[in-house]
């Protein structure tokens, strides 16, 4: 019977080993590294690369493709010029509530960024998403979103400067646009369509974001509606891949 | 003025290029190779590694970096001894509709190819999650998600024996097991809690699904229930993360 009992039922099947039991030398290092970080818990710090390349018998160079995978899997992160065992991802509801909402539910302090405001004229993928003709005039507001001041993704929000006039002067970017909408403007999320997928960070997204290059992100493109059914707004948030997870509750069909 | 006008409003922005213009060679060669792919159309094979070489000015090495990037986002896809410009990602909606359902919405064949039907004594982690004693009788039932025969994903479907006696039986392996649950057992499901997360595929998960080793996947964790709010099942499944997107509809709070 090769069935680990013990695993953790989320965790892959034989620790990722396949049947023949043949694997390359850098993940048979990973999966003993592993473990080891389960040992030794959250926060504390990785031992010297030297001592695990001799604990596990691999040369240094190996040892850093294990190191890289964990690192991208979120299960160890660089603190200042270390490198300590992650804790686990944080949990973000896929719901109408803000970044700001979900990142206080976990605890966190939110925050955000900006790194830029434009005003351009509408093109034309854009147009039929925000309701608009092309060339209305629409504004692409980015910004870094941060966890505890820790920088944890980057959000392009483009909605029409017909809806939101004053955008760039009445507008504090670091506070919650949604906030800023129903407060000021009586303007109130009615639903929205979201796609989540998974890229890679681009050299300027890893730059913004402060990530390794080509890291794992989780991009969620939305499109989301007033409660009069009008189009809002069509935004393109990008997570951490090795901080982020997100959370849906399914209901049933209606009782009876 | 910096902003890009044309681009779609769900692409990086600045094609992924920082303000300072300074790229890694791979990417500025990954930037050009991606407005090609455009051109072409989906389906279209993609030049001799030698001519991109020459056409974009990289060494071999360099294009091939460009390339791998490509791959694993799923812009291009190998077919056979060749590589070709792929389709968009499959959608498939975050619902409690079975994978099965997800697929054919989209016009695809669905399939499950049985890698193994194992019964064994619940854990702890997962006696909670089933509502079971520890020790009590469990299967776990692991498919690869088959789309149209292409291998794109694997499932890991955790059970009480008590609920599903005869699984290993009764069961066909490549059909669908909610409907079996809800058609042979007649129990319905309620609801159920989903967490989505990127990981990097497994040698195991690789070698299974036929992806290239570290591919980064889409892992869905499923808790659900039945109609009557009794734990059902723990389902750990795992999607290529070039092939599919998910896709979820929020709705706004009751109106009034």
């Amino acid at each position: 019977m090769e069935y680990e009992y013990g695993q953790e039922p989320g965790a892959p099947v034989r620790a990722g080993i396949p049947e023949h039991g043949r694997i390359p030398k850098y993940y048979a290092a990973k999966v003993e590294i592993a473990a080891l970080l389960k040992e030794l818990g959250e926060g504390e710090p990785l031992p010297a690369e030297r001592d695990l390349a001799l604990r596990f018998e691999v040369s240094r160079e190996t040892l850093r493709q294990a190191l890289r995978e964990l690192i991208l899997e979120g299960r160890l992160r660089r603190l200042g010029r270390g490198t300590v065992v992650a804790g686990p991802k944080m949990e973000q509801p896929l719901s109408l509530a803000s970044y700001t909402e979900g990142v206080r539910l976990q605890g966190r302090t939110p925050g955000r960024h900006l790194v830029g405001l434009d005003r351009f004229p509408c093109p034309a993928p854009l147009a039929g998403d925000l309701g608009l003709q092309v060339g209305d005039p629409v504004w692409h507001m980015e910004r870094v979103l941060l966890a505890d001041d820790e920088r944890v993704g980057l959000e392009s929000t483009y909605v029409a400067v017909g809806r939101v006039p004053a955008l760039d002067t009445d507008f504090t970017p670091d506070s919650s646009f949604y906030a800023y909408l129903h407060d000021r403007l009586g303007i109130g999320f009615g639903d929205a369509d979201e796609r989540l997928e998974t890229v890679l960070a681009t050299p300027r997204e890893a730059l913004l974001i402060g990530t390794p290059g080509a890291l794992p992100m989780l991009l969620i493109h939305r499109l989301s509606r007033d409660t009069e059914g009008r189009p809002l707004e069509r935004v393109r948030s990008l997570f951490r891949g090795d901080r982020f997870s997100f959370t849906t509750h399914l209901g049933g069909p209606a009782p009876g």
